[in-house]
């Protein structure tokens, strides 16, 4: 038999299914391998002291013969943002748009890596990577560069949407190639992989370009400075921004550190267009009045360093004061509700005129919503859907969507990260699973916190820690001195003399009845019995549980 | 002079203000005071382990004599729930409907405080409180039996809103009573306090009629168990639920501590109407089809100990499974987003169809928007405006609105909780602050936790905790014995032997150099000099900062 008879394309996600964040999915055929994306994740509020989170690769290292490429659909974190650890373990070449690789270097450089391979595309080039080809299709994104992916495998045509929306207006002029898409579809779509972000919201995303409105109507009326927050990588955004601000005979000031970077990059590579002297460093901004200046910063989201919050709180050099009108040109990343709204109610206190979602129109989405989907749906007549890009509701909202538009319920795999989707001319199905997860990256650790760990963290963050020093002798295992307490996290202590001066006794009551019974080399029986005896004391005295760590000191006489 | 030429009335919030939370006003003029609301605030994120907020209460305290009554304008937590505490310290009548002393008693017995002194009004009612008089107005709300307060003081009237919507169809047939607020406009009203939840948003809230439509959709599709989420107190919700429920041939089970309490206490005072037969226990529904089964559970935050969490994660006796329609009838409150979102994640796991706020008309909310703010301007024609009930961000949408309605902007006033606003026949001003704040609550401790524990829990949340034991003599101050080493939270000890055997050689060649320098018995500058070392140390191996404690165990040898 013919090798493509035997042979199955193998879709395996290893991240973004079930979640939004790192993104990243493997095509396997026989001998070849390629994977799309290499996203990381934030943290989630409940793992605590994390940096972020990164896609467990295991499986492409003990595959790592096979692997082709990591073909990149565009330039944020939750695409790129894994690449400096993956490419550490294992290389492949790095297929990319322009402005996506300019991103990809940034952050390299920024982890000294430099042997990278990086291969530079523009959208309706296509490349051989083993039995793949892909062809990269250009769509609509947030931030420039982005691309579909249509993958030619031995067993029929994949699309992967990538992040996309649909903008006939585009501030590009480069719309989303439809056109490229229905030809694909007219030509027998085998399965289509597709954004679901959005795919609980009726209707169609508003185009990037409604928004100049808002930016007109706000730098109309502003008599002060303007100044607008928003995502740095949304390039369209800050262009919109800087030509509205230029045409009201303002300058631009950039603060904050990736919309530096970014500014810069994007300007360098010719994204962003800044007129002759638009662009002021803030020691200049007092060459100004107040309305002549528009400030371009970080902070979107309320984060506690960015560039927007220590303005609000007087903790920067540009201090927002009354007069000044403020753009949170963002919405609230679900998470993070409660510190955009901390740091609009500081703006507001400080005296500006805050615009966020909820009073204009200052924020469209990057992602598709449903009628969009539709119209992808139509376009390609996929036989097989998965959903990917979501949380577990937008995948299971967008299978459905996909049944209403004909697939067959039996042709849809709402799939986890790590499960296997084999596909052969005659059918396809779930077959097992791969090794995945999520790796935390902690400092320099990375994978070295666990459950255990996190459990640790999370109990010593609700009721702190109460540690009982107990000295005893190593030959006779007798205490030789008095208890002593250590808490952290627990309570204040200078008004607390009474309880911690109780405790103490009882630590050394229970240490002496307890000494009886348990005693060295191995403390083991003795810690848990002075653990519950302590905890039973602590909870009836102040109705918490810290941490209780009792430390046995045997001191050799 | 007389009396009330030279005593001026003082509005005096002592929360709620710059938060949605622990509401509590006082109002005072000359030997009379009286306290409208006493709620309690739910922590912010960064409260680690804290399990309520109420307000600081020392001008109470040091008042009491003056203090006529507390008047509560309804039973939501956020305006009763300190009460157990204040009463503690504060002694007076507390006057309100039926259904909020229902709640008030419910929540004194908890707390086995029986001395309080409770007057039920029924709205219309007005009752002498020293020199004030107070009127109970109906207004609409998400929980039966709320009422704004027209407070006829010495120098004029004062209208409290408390939290209000205006329901024209409202379901206890009952509508906001706006002739009298007219009434009281066409007499004069010195000074307005209004909710200002919704100040951002324009139009007018929908009925809560309104939903009735969507619940008759989804049972008419459901084809097995309906299971409904709700706050417990909107008894409007839980009453449209079971009418439908009925209809439709099905049995209600209550599951969730506060539904079967809330939804009970409903019942015995006439507020929710169970048909004969209509109600079953858990046990019972084994008897019933699944499409004869409504169950109406708490957990529409996402709140992990709740009635859907635990049905959603098989922790429950009721587990959701593939044909059950789950709807989640309410709003994430800011801050709950990702915890409501991680709910109904895990429902479409375990296969549910999930009816929730993105996809239909599931919740309303209790409060006014612009347009029903606007009327109760228009009603009322105050002289000054306060805008309460509301984060920093809602007040001066409020303020602006209010200006908009054709209030002298200098007549306006956005407080803060403290701030004393003095009004008189000439005029009104701020006119300096009494004592108030937070006071958190961490089981049996009330007070006891501040800033400094609160910063430790952080720090301990981020990086954990990295004790260094250290036993010296006493007498010499000559380390006797090697240090050990003791983490909590910070590395997963089994993978960390080689570190934590550096860093305990380490912590031996430090101790040996530091104690050279600084020895005992004020070990204060040897604990500085370790713990800077160590942290060098740390930060280098792993780029982590955790707390370090070192603790020198002194022998007496």
């Amino acid at each position: 038999m013919s090798k493509a008879l035997t042979e199955k394309l193998r879709i395996i996600p290893l991240g973004g299914l079930g979640e939004i964040g790192k993104n990243m999915t493997a095509l396997e055929y026989g001998d070849d391998m390629i994977v799309i994306d290499c996203g990381l994740a934030f943290p989630d509020e409940d793992m605590l002291g994390i940096d972020m989170v990164i896609p467990d690769i295991s499986y492409l290292e003990a595959n790592k013969q096979k692997l082709r490429a990591f073909v990149i659909t565009h330039g944020h974190e939750d695409h790129i943002g894994s690449l400096p650890y993956v490419l550490d373990k294992v290389k492949a070449p790095v297929f990319g748009t322009r402005f996506t690789l300019a991103l990809i270097e940034h952050k390299l450089e920024e982890h000294n890596i430099i042997d990278a391979v990086l291969h530079c595309i523009v959208p309706g080039d296509a490349v051989e990577l083993g039995c793949f080809k892909v062809e990269f299709i250009k769509v609509n994104h947030s931030v420039p560069g982005a691309v579909a992916l249509a993958i030619t495998t031995p067993v029929g045509v994949v699309i992967h949407t990538g992040d996309f929306k649909v903008d006939y207006t585009s501030l590009d002029d480069e719309p989303i190639d439809i056109n490229r898409f229905a030809s694909y579809g007219s030509e027998g779509v085998l399965a289509l992989m597709m954004d679901s972000t959005n795919a609980e919201l009726e209707g169609v995303t508003p185009s990037e370009r409604e928004l100049g409105k808002t930016f007109e109507k706000v730098f109309t009326e502003a008599e002060g400075r303007v100044i607008v927050a928003s995502f740095a990588s949304n390039v369209y955004r800050i262009q919109q921004v800087i030509d509205t601000a230029v045409r009201h005979g303002r300058v631009i000031c950039f603060q904050g550190r990736s919309m530096v970077n970014i500014a810069r990059i994007a300007y360098e590579h010719g994204y962003l267009n800044l007129p002759d002297n638009s662009v002021v460093d803030i020691d200049q901004l007092k060459n100004y009045e107040n309305n002549r200046i528009c400030v371009l910063t970080t902070g979107s989201q309320g984060e506690s360093m960015s560039g927007l919050f220590r303005m609000a709180n007087a903790n920067h050099r540009l201090i927002v004061g009354k007069g000044d009108t403020v753009i949170i040109s963002a919405s609230a990343i679900p998470g993070n509700e409660r510190s955009v709204g901390r740091v609009i109610n500081q703006l507001f206190r400080r005296g500006a005129n805050v615009i966020y979602d909820r009073l204009a129109d200052v924020h469209v989405s990057g992602h598709a919503r449903r009628e969009e989907l539709k119209l992808m749906f139509r376009l390609l007549k996929p036989k097989y859907f998965i959903p990917v890009h979501g949380e577990t509701r937008h995948l299971y909202r967008h299978a459905r969507l996909a049944e209403e538009m004909g697939i067959s319920p039996g042709n849809v795999f709402v799939m986890d990260n790590g499960n296997i989707l084999e596909i052969d001319h005659k059918e396809a199905k779930l077959n097992g699973s791969v090794s995945s997860g999520s790796i935390l990256v902690d400092g320099l650790g990375v994978g070295d916190i666990g459950s255990t760990v996190l459990r640790e963290r999370r109990l010593l963050s609700q009721e702190g820690m109460f540690s009982i020093i107990i000295p005893v002798q190593k030959s006779t295992g007798d205490l030789i001195g008095l208890p002593e307490i250590i808490t952290r996290g627990f309570i204040y202590l200078k008004d607390a003399d009474e309880l911690i001066a109780e405790a103490k006794q009882y630590a050394f009551d229970q240490s002496v009845q307890l000494l009886e019974k348990h005693k060295g080399p191995d403390w083991t029986a003795f810690n848990a019995a002075m653990k519950s005896a302590m905890k039973a004391f602590l909870l009836n005295k102040t109705k918490r549980t810290p941490i209780i760590v009792p430390i046995v000191v045997d001191i050799e006489l």
